[in-house]
Order: structure tokens, then sequence, then C-alpha cells
């Protein structure tokens, strides 16, 4: 079976070498091409800078999309699709707007479209999501689903160093990007749980702007202090419920409590979790990202292929609404200046250098919160341990 | 497809809530029978004492063996399949014991035998291992395979209650049977890295009586302060290593730093960890027991069979050979008479009330531990924190 992979970066060049091992080979798997940029050097045989040269390539049966952002990765993968060839990608933000569209263009040309390497990384979380499917409801998904956030929140407890310079070293490791806002602002959370939530219940959500989404930029290690001798550790997290044909979504800071599964997940590990109506709460943990992790992930989506093992059919044609009042909670706000007013419906009080919110509806909270950050640019928010904060 | 259910315990109520569920209904699953003990009462119309009559029902074309033990299960999954029946199980005491026999009569009948609830319960971890071994070389395995042991050792560090006290808790839960010993002396963990080593290497140990095991019944609330004050968690660990043409294999209480994820890893969860030559770590994390995560991966079985999505083919006809020496490790020994002539030739030195020895194989420190025993029943060792601790 021979494979194009577009673009070698991290998951392009694991992909390359897993697919060059004796173990695979046996499996007769090969890559026909790798698409690299214009006026880059083809340092490779199977190198080329040309797209159409793939598309055209009869023999190519499987394209990988691993250039990432939207464009051109939008635009290859429909074509290659559209030219009859299965499609794998680990590119979230891509396919948490065009994951409809994508699965709609693969069905009319017959081939697949596979992505469990977008959320999770080497966690089999897609999958066993949609295992889930084949028995259960699943009616809430929540977990720590970025692992370069959760290193920094991880080693500004360790070692009490401060948000920017953990930042760097994550930077230094390749843990984070040159420009690090798609992990640090939550946009990462936002794009895995749109497709996780897309994939539960059915739905095309395709575009959270407007959706409930704070990161963790403005977090100080005065902050984490406070938090750790209370007990509690911060997790970037993101969360859906539905209930009847309504569903919420939310990304911010929450707090955990010291023995739970969240606040003992460690460096670059992601935890999710889903509850079933009848199964109950199933837990999925490991190396959210990381090279062979991801790439391993992709390589199991070709095997799948080859295999002819077909993942689960969704059509994402459910309408469900989006019900920015279906879950509240209580908060920690920390701003240099006086917002009590602000909050005056959700029995604000004083808490250490925080205002903490009680009962508020979490799209009101983050409502607040915009005109919070217009008064104080480096004002933080915190949802505190509950019900709501927990699959 | 109508599916026999063997024994109605708790995995076996458990796959019937689940199959008598709506989405199930849909995939038009439903249970033929449920066999129960002769002279118990059929309070149910599925009910039945006669095994026969599930073996001549042309109609039912899975059987779920959920009865445990050794007989008369092996000779009901043999029955069944030669009877063309697929079968699925979670019951790791036979598999270990006739998973190559059950296999190559699966084989001749053409049917399937299927057991991912036998290993890490609702952990999808054999399937996660079968996945690994499509395109990589697994070298080791190691982890927390009983919820029940981890249960006991988590409560006796965080409440610093005693072994046999937790363990009456435990037994009031449900988490431990009423004979307790499989779980508490390693026995469980043995079956579940019996049947991992067998997938991961191809081979078939089927007995492991001479291979070293050993359990958490002779801990005391004094080890675990000892431990906890020195920053050491201690936990009940599987663990096999291949190499060239050998292999080892040991079930032993062993010591983790507080921040490792073992260590962390609370109540009756799991945490199972496979390493492969280019994939490198991959960890599997979650509910190791209870009723619906493990009928869960029971009914996931069934519906592998339903939509033919074949599990990894192995024919268990490797030869590796056991090697006790494959590994070195060190130990802490607690023992009421003085045993330190006995590791003369491993440094032994006096710790607190124990005794280190260093740098011993394993398997000669297990051979050395049964003739402490013999001078102290209630003596007790734990392998320290070492590259062979982790896989």
């Amino acid at each position: 079976m021979k494979i194009a992979i577009l673009g070698f970066g991290t998951v392009g060049k694991g992909v390359y070498k897993i697919i060059k091992k004796a173990n695979v080979q046996t499996q007769d798997l090969s890559v026909s091409h790798i698409l690299i940029r214009k006026n880059k050097a083809r340092l490779m045989p199977e190198m080329t800078d040309d797209m159409n040269e793939i598309l055209n390539d009869s023999q190519t049966e499987v394209v990988v999309e691993a250039i990432g952002g939207i464009e051109p990765a939008h635009e290859y993968i429909l074509a290659a699709l559209k030219h009859g060839k299965h499609v794998i990608t680990a590119n979230k933000a891509v396919i948490a707007r065009y994951l409809k569209e994508f699965t709609e263009a693969a069905d009319q040309h017959n081939v697949k479209f596979y992505f469990e390497a977008s959320v999770g990384g080497g966690i089999p979380w897609i999958q066993g999501l949609e295992k889930a499917l084949r028995i259960d409801n699943v009616n809430s998904i929540s977990g720590i689903f970025n692992g370069t956030s959760n290193f920094i929140l991880d080693q500004m407890s360790r070692n009490g160093e401060s948000f920017i310079d953990v930042l760097k070293k994550a930077q230094q490791l390749g843990y984070a990007e040159a420009d690090p806002s798609a992990d640090i602002d939550g946009i990462d959370v936002a794009n895995k749980l749109c497709i996780s939530a897309d994939i539960a219940y059915d739905i095309d959500i395709h575009d959270h702007q407007n959706l409930p989404i704070f990161g963790i930029r403005n977090i100080t290690c005065a902050d984490v202090k406070y938090f750790q001798a209370k007990g509690l550790a911060v997790k970037l997290i993101g969360r859906t419920h539905q209930k009847g044909n309504k569903f919420d979504y939310v990304v911010e800071p929450t707090l955990f409590l010291d023995r739970t599964l969240e606040a003992n997940t460690p460096d670059n590990y992601n935890l999710i979790s889903l509850n079933g109506d009848t199964i109950g709460k199933l837990d999925f943990f490991g190396q959210g990202a990381g090279m062979f992790p991801t790439a391993n992930a992709v390589v199991q989506d070709v095997l799948d292929i080859k295999e002819s093992k077909s993942h689960l059919k969704r059509d994402f044609n459910k309408k469900l609404e989006y019900c920015p009042e279906l879950t509240k909670g209580d908060y920690l706000v920390r701003s240099n200046v006086n917002v009590k007013d602000l909050f005056a419906d959700f029995q604000p009080s004083v808490e250490g250098s925080y205002l903490a919110v009680h009962q508020i509806p979490v799209g009101k909270m983050h409502q607040l919160m915009r005109t919070v950050l217009q008064k104080d640019a480096a004002a933080f928010m915190v949802s505190l341990p509950s019900q709501g904060a927990v699959a």
C-alpha cells in the first residue's frame, strides 16, 4: 500500500520512520511521496513540491496530511478525497472546522477519512469514544486535552517557576510552538473538544469562536502557590455535557483536589474521561503528544484501512442547541480593579486576593470575564472543584 | 445475534444489562440463555442449568463465559468452540493456562475466541498491545494489573490502616473475594502478565507455578509508613522483558518515587505500560475492575465479532527461554530472623529495620526469599526503584 506524506515535520518524520520499520514492511506499506514546500531542498527521492503529482499517481492509495493549520491542509485533504484517496490526519484545527465536509467527501468518493491522532495523540481516545458509542449514549466528556499547557502548569507547581520561564523551557524542548497561542489560550483544547463533541453527539459545531474559552496566559506563581496551599492543583480543562436537545461546552482553568487523577496528570500527559448512560466513567490516559505516540496512531489508521477495519459511521446531522446556562459553577477571579459589582448577582465574596463567585452559569461567567479583561488585561479566573468540573 | 451467558455473577449480570440497553438492541443483540448452577432457582426465562441446551441451540452464535475459575470454564469454552460458537471470556485464570488450546480450537472450527476484558478490565489493554504489535516489537511490559491489591495499598498509605482492616473493607465493597488469595498473593497479576507476555512474544507460558511471584499478604503499616517517609509508594507490580531468545517475568511489591504515574495510581485503578522498539513507551490507565467497565469490554468483543473486526492473529508457537537472571534489582527484606548470610553475595547492608540487598538477579532473590519465609512466615520483601522496575 503506497502512502504519500504531506509535510515533513515531527508527525510526518515519525510516520516515515515507522513505515520504514521491518514489521511494517512485512505489512507492505511504503512511502511513495513526501510533499515539501516550494523552493525547499529535495533531500530524499520521495520528496516533491507538486501536490498534483500525488493526486494523479493512481498507485498512491493513502494520503497522510501532516502540514498542520487550515490552508492549504483543507484544500489538499478535499482534493485527495475527491481523487479517491483515503486521508489520515492529526490536524485538529482543520478537522474541528471541516469534519462534516471531509466525512461527506469521503463517503461520496467511497474512501476513508480517519483522524485518531488528532485528539489525545498516542491515546486511543477517538477509538475509545467511538467504541463506547457502539453501545451507549455518551452524555459528557471532560479532561486535560493539551500536553503543552499541562507541562507548563505541572512545572510551575513543581518548581515554582514563572509562566514565562516555563513557556521558554517548553519551547526549547519542542513542546511549545514559537507562537504558543493555540496551546496556552485554549484554542487547541477547543479544537479537540469540538471534534470529541461532534462525534459523541453526532453534531457539527465547526465554529467555536463564540464558545467560552479561557486559557492560562495570565496565571502567576502566586496563583499556583495559593492553590497549592489549599491542597488544589490547577489544570486547563475542556468539558462538555449533553442534556436533552442541549449541550454545553467550555475550556477553562479548573482546580482539582490533590488526590484526583486530574491533579496527578504530570508533564505533557493527557487525561480524557467520558461518561456513558450505562457504562459510567471511562478514563483515557497517556502521552498526548510526541513524535512516536502520534505517528503510531497515524500508522494504526493506515493499517485499519489496509485491513478494512471501518470506524464508527457518523453524519454529524443531529441538531443540538448550545446552551450557555446548562451548567453553573463557582469561580475565583483575580483582577487589580474592583469588579465585585459586575458579579453582584452571584454572591461575590473576597477570598485572599481573589473574588469568589458562586453558582454562575458558565456562559455568563465567561461573558463577564471579557468585561473584566477590558479593565485589567492581566486578570485571571479559575473554576472551583464541582460536579460540573469532572465528567 | 443470539448470545448465551455462562454464569450470572458481576460480569454476567453486567453483560446482560448492557445487552438489554436500547442502543445495543438496535445492533440486534439478544440473550438466548443464561447458564446457572444445578438446583438454583430459575428466576428468568433465559435461565437454564443444562449446558447442552446451549451447545445444541444452532441459533446461539456467541457464548460469553462468566463462570470464572478453571473447571468447568475450560470444558465449557472448548465445547462451545467445538460446536462452532464464538467464545468471549474475562476469565484470566483459564486463559493464562489454556490460551493456546482455545486459539487452536477456535481456528479449527473457524470461530473467534476474544478476551479483551481478561486483562485491565475496562482498559483496552489487549487491543492496545495487539495494535502496537501490528507495527512494532514489544520488548517489555510492566504495570499495576490488580485493582484489589492497589486499593488495599492505596488505603493503607492514605489512612494508615492495617492490611487486614483494609482487606475486610475491600471484601465488604465487593472488591475482594471471600478467599482473597488470588488478589493479594499475586496470582491474578501473574495470570494477566502471562496472557500479556504470551501475546507480546507469541509464546505459550501456560504455567507460572515456578515463576517468581511475591504478594502483599505480609505488608504492615510500619512498612508503608517507612516507605512514605522516604518519599516512596509501594505497588504490586507485574513485569516482563524480552531480550534475544530469552524473557524474564516477575510479580512483586515495588517502590516508586512519589511523583511517578505508578505511585499516583489510586483506588482500584490499573496502569499498564508497554515499550516498543520504535514507538517507545505507551501507558494504558483506567478502571481495572467493576461490573460495567468489564462488561463493556466483553460486549465490545461481541460487537467486534458481529462487525467481523478480527483481532491480531497469534499461534503462540515461538520458543523463548525464561531466564531468571535477565534483570537484577535492589531489594529491601524485612525478617525477624537474621538472614544477612543468606544474601552475602549481594552486598547486604542494614537499612532501618530492613536488610538492603543489591544487584541480585530477580530469580535468585525470589528463590532466597522462599528460604527466608521458611524461617519467618511474616517476612516481607520489596523491590527498589530501578530501570528494571518500570517498563
